[in-house]
């Protein structure tokens, strides 16, 4: 699909912590290259002349209004919930969604589950002895995903491939080959009643914050295992840290938190039980996720729908 | 398939461990029950009045020809190669194939090749700091599987639906889909060459005893991890020590090894570069492992083809 070639390059703006600009620009500039468009993009463009907004969600734009001329604003990110409260921000907004990113995500997921899963720790943590513990299969695990849209679905999708008993849960009802999914408030007790593994991968909205509570905690397997490389604001904290002293819970691993970095003096940080990660589950790639950018620009020059657009009312 | 029903219970010894004994003796006889077929299975028959001999092939019968009248020996392992020598067994041997313990593998292998793959020891080890590091993803990764029969097949296959490039060895030549396979001494430096993960699960014959060696090692990628679930007898101990403390190898994670139980003060037990898990990557489980041994006894009394027979020139 080629744009209607023009003489004037397409002014992009790139708003984004330096090291993130320096390894985006030169990537989207030669996928766009690739694609027969010629565009400046830049940190410091003046507003008014921008024809696209690309950014990283963590703050740099304050406010979207003088950009009078932008046709979209294209996430950097998958998760937009940081924009999503800023009233300016009218524009059609794209989320990313990266391939290698979804991969990733997958990856992560699937090792942190099978970590758990054949209780590898022992191992890890000892070179001694010769106690042949068998551990449940797979088909004798049930592992939940909440959420189950672009990366949840396709972690859920992995898993039930490996042969766990899948279980995943959404707000809106889907349909997950190998899965068994739920929605609701009563399909989120189903779906968490006896999980002996539960991740997490909704986005952050009103709806979603601290699903993980003590309540919906209490219904786990004794001894269960949360991994949470969506939202810190998913989790109940305190609810989580007393889940874990009391052996209710056996391990949490975590990829993302309310504050990032963590800071140093977290309860996180030293739990035995917890397992921290520096949100790196599902890093955006460089490659793969310019040439998502730039086919969103090339799909705007052509009058084409954008791709992965966010529902403002849903939050995601 | 219902073989001839006979108002004698057929004798079956059960040659083994106690503790086995008493963990296959009642999972057999039930299974033979829900075929409708009446047994008499006891560790200490008179050799002459055995039909079946049922037995872990460590080390419990020494002189097979007594056994006049059996039909069959039906190991309870996989790996038959401590009996393969034995001039006196000169039955049908059958191996064992157990849906529940090729699911077993896969986990551990999938499991163990993840954990190396995305680095996780970085996160288990220390959860101090915030280094965003993005190892590379499942496509750039060469993982290597060294043997694709009944168990190596299996892995390599989920391997390759996690999206690794997956290469597969074997004796004779395999189709394995999603996976590329080479055989040969050529086709061993192709699938070793550049290999960032390799798997052992080839038998122990005398032609794959230190398949893994001094040169053999040098060719995998720099800081390469070996994951051996196989036997002992695949890896050249002292090769494999030298190569990790030079750096060339990253990681070692073994779960078989020449003496078992592994001795506390063996070389590997203290190095900071081995992980030691005590044969329990594919443990033989009982339910299911119980239905193939009952299974291959109502077809020897069906006069049909035992199933997972031992190609003795092969040795395996």
């Amino acid at each position: 699909m080629t744009p209607a070639k023009s003489d004037t390059p397409l002014q992009i703006l790139i708003s984004a912590p330096d090291d993130a600009v320096a390894q985006f620009q030169p990537a989207i500039a030669k996928a766009l290259t690739a694609a027969g468009v010629t565009s400046h993009i830049a940190p410091d463009l003046a507003p008014e002349n921008v024809d696209y907004i690309v950014f990283a969600p963590n703050g740099m734009i304050a406010d979207f209004t003088p950009f009078t001329r932008a046709r979209a604003a294209l996430s950097l990110w998958a998760g937009v919930d940081k924009v999503l409260d800023n009233p300016t921000l009218t524009l059609p907004l794209a989320r990313m969604v990266d391939p290698g990113q979804r991969e990733g995500m997958i990856e992560y997921v699937t090792a942190h589950v099978l970590r758990h899963h054949i209780e590898m720790d022992r191992y890890i943590m000892t070179s001694q002895g010769w106690d042949q513990i068998a551990p449940p299969l797979a088909r004798d695990r049930k592992v939940t995903v909440l959420g189950v849209g672009e990366l949840g679905g396709a972690c859920a999708s992995a898993l039930g491939a490996l042969n766990f008993n899948t279980h995943g849960w959404s707000r809106r009802p889907r349909t997950v080959p190998g899965v068994t999914t739920h929605t609701g408030d009563a399909g989120l007790d189903d779906a968490l009643s006896g999980a002996d593994i539960v991740v997490c991968l909704l986005p952050t909205t009103p709806q979603t914050e601290n699903v993980l509570n003590a309540t919906t905690l209490a219904l786990l397997a004794p001894g269960a295992v949360v991994i949470n490389p969506g939202r810190g604001s998913l989790i109940d904290d305190a609810a989580l840290i007393a889940a874990l002293d009391s052996g209710a819970l056996g391990h949490a691993t975590l990829d993302t938190f309310r504050v990032e970095p963590l800071p140093e003096d977290h309860a996180f940080r030293d739990h035995p039980k917890v397992t921290v990660s520096p949100h790196v589950a599902s890093l955006v790639r460089t490659d793969t996720s310019a040439a998502v950018i730039a086919k969103n620009i090339c799909r705007g020059e052509a009058g084409e729908p954008f791709q992965h657009l966010v529902n403002r009312q849903a939050g995601y």
